[in-house]
């Protein structure tokens, strides 16, 4: 079809940087600095499951990037470029004209340019996948198997917006337009946290984002790294419009809501002036939120020390029907 | 959905080979050689426009990668590995087994082991992208743009059988289990010609496979390259099965026919004896088919020396409805 040709050519290939071989070959190339490695990242992302059919395709594109790159991130690794598949529906050029602008302007900022691709009809859903390519010295990945006990736990960011603004578009929290205009942002154009993710080499022992929510990602880190953790609930970095809500719907939203691309990450007590100096450094707001533990388990202490009894799960958007 | 994750666990991930980091953190990590460059390519396919919706599961997990390594093998790339996003409407553990043990097989045979993915449920149609890497020395690739006047033109392989069973299983020619049985395994269990392109690095000068039919890939060479090229009609390799269909038919399936993951590729006359040497190395049989040329167009010229009047176009697979 030369028509989906030709729109592929006007949206999707710009000349690739220096050293690397773009769009148009069999494959892409890119080369590698010596003595470092590849990280890499696949998400596939589809329509009513993983966005809602009405969201500006203009956040669309920036957050099919956003959360492999927010991969990237919890690796410590610095982009080198991404490849995208897209099939699509319909052939709209207002909708791929955003979409490609959102990408795009995420791609340029973080310096990680579209290479490949593959473009496609589909029958019914709008599907998006995304890989992205990092490189990251040898040994020094940001893994989720690194942490030790009495390692202090931190956070980047702040937690329960976008299950809030998730929450109220898919119609199980009542309208409420000025909640939904204060955690929108925070669903529908995620920034990942790239620049913290490098800072903190060779200072965390172990780093995650929190996709599927604090507790099921720390909980990750956890059973890699063969460790439990005590989490003080006073201390996580509430969202200022969730943390006025009713109890129970902010402790689902901050411990359980996923589609958080903000780090978790573990490091010992002795680099705790380190890890604030590269939270500067990356102008990244980071809390410290509690410590893990040699004994297997995860607590979640209230504000009079005692654990929380019912810990939400981690949160599943968009459950298939 | 922690079946989701046992589903994945049971069939995707395995123990990745040393030196690879592989599923179960945030990114995928693996070393790339000193000197040598990452060859990546990407493929979304999707149910009823890629593949029927009945075909046996086994071959689909095989032809998801093998269309990839296709990409890879036309590059003259050395594959590293690969990741996979699976998106399915239903969780059926036998067609997950099948599908696992196609993918597997091919990845095992031409090492390239599944190092990462994502899976999820979609509402409606299967959908499977599949992104490759490989490994090339820096300046070795074998790119669409580099051939040279003069050169001849070889294809690997044998033509038209894919587009003649893709045809009969649509319904568009009459059932006839004898042409389906000779000509299905083409289309199903594509072999990517890996070997062959390692074997023509140094020897070819562009190359490409033919995943969108002869002349529209010879014909993406020739435009990257900015030459024209003849091609001898009598020369072409085409399938015993297919040979002995009417013209027309037979005509369209081995110079528009699609879906063909074998390698066109050029090279000096004066290199003639070396790619025959590099083909037997690499147990493919080639054939010379044409030679290109300064000016413009493609030719194809019949028995009696005279141009074909109408080329067929590319054929375009499972056309949007």
């Amino acid at each position: 079809m030369a028509s989906e040709f030709d729109l592929i050519a006007r949206y999707f290939t710009r000349t690739a940087p220096a050293g690397l071989l773009g769009v148009g070959d069999d494959c892409a190339l890119f080369p590698v600095p010596p003595g470092e490695q590849v990280a890499t990242s696949t998400d596939l992302l589809l329509e009513g499951r993983h966005f809602f059919p009405d969201v500006d395709p203009r956040a669309l594109g920036h957050k099919a990037l956003a959360v492999n790159l927010s991969d990237l991130a919890a690796m410590g690794a610095r982009p080198i470029g991404c490849v995208l598949g897209l099939a699509l529906p319909r052939l709209e050029e207002p909708w791929l004209a955003a979409f490609a602008e959102g990408f795009h302007a995420l791609a340029d900022a973080h310096g990680c340019p579209l290479i490949g691709g593959d473009t496609t009809r589909s029958a019914h859903d709008l599907a998006i996948s995304v890989t992205v390519f990092g490189a990251v010295p040898a040994g020094q990945a940001l893994r989720r198997d690194g942490a030790e006990a009495g390692d202090d736990i931190w956070v980047s960011g702040e937690l329960g917006a976008a299950d809030v603004a998730y929450r109220l578009l898919d119609g199980q929290y009542a309208a409420n337009d000025a909640l939904l205009a204060a955690t929108r942002g925070a669903l529908e154009w995620p920034q990942p946290q790239v620049a913290l993710g490098l800072a903190l080499r060779g200072i965390a022992h172990a780093a995650i984002d929190l996709s599927d929510g604090l507790l099921q990602d720390l909980g990750h880190i956890l059973a890699a790294s063969r460790l439990g953790a005590s989490l003080d609930e006073a201390s996580l970095p509430v969202a200022p419009a969730v943390a006025a809500m009713d109890e129970a719907l902010r402790r689902r939203a901050v411990l359980g809501g996923g589609d958080v691309y903000q780090l978790c990450f573990t490091a010992p007590p002795a680099k705790r002036d380190a890890v604030e100096a590269a939270a500067r450094a990356a102008q990244a707001r980071v809390t410290r939120i509690g410590q893990t533990l040699s004994q297997a388990g995860l607590r979640v202490m209230d504000s009079q020390g005692h654990p929380l009894a019912d810990l939400p799960a981690g949160f599943d958007h968009f459950p298939a029907s």
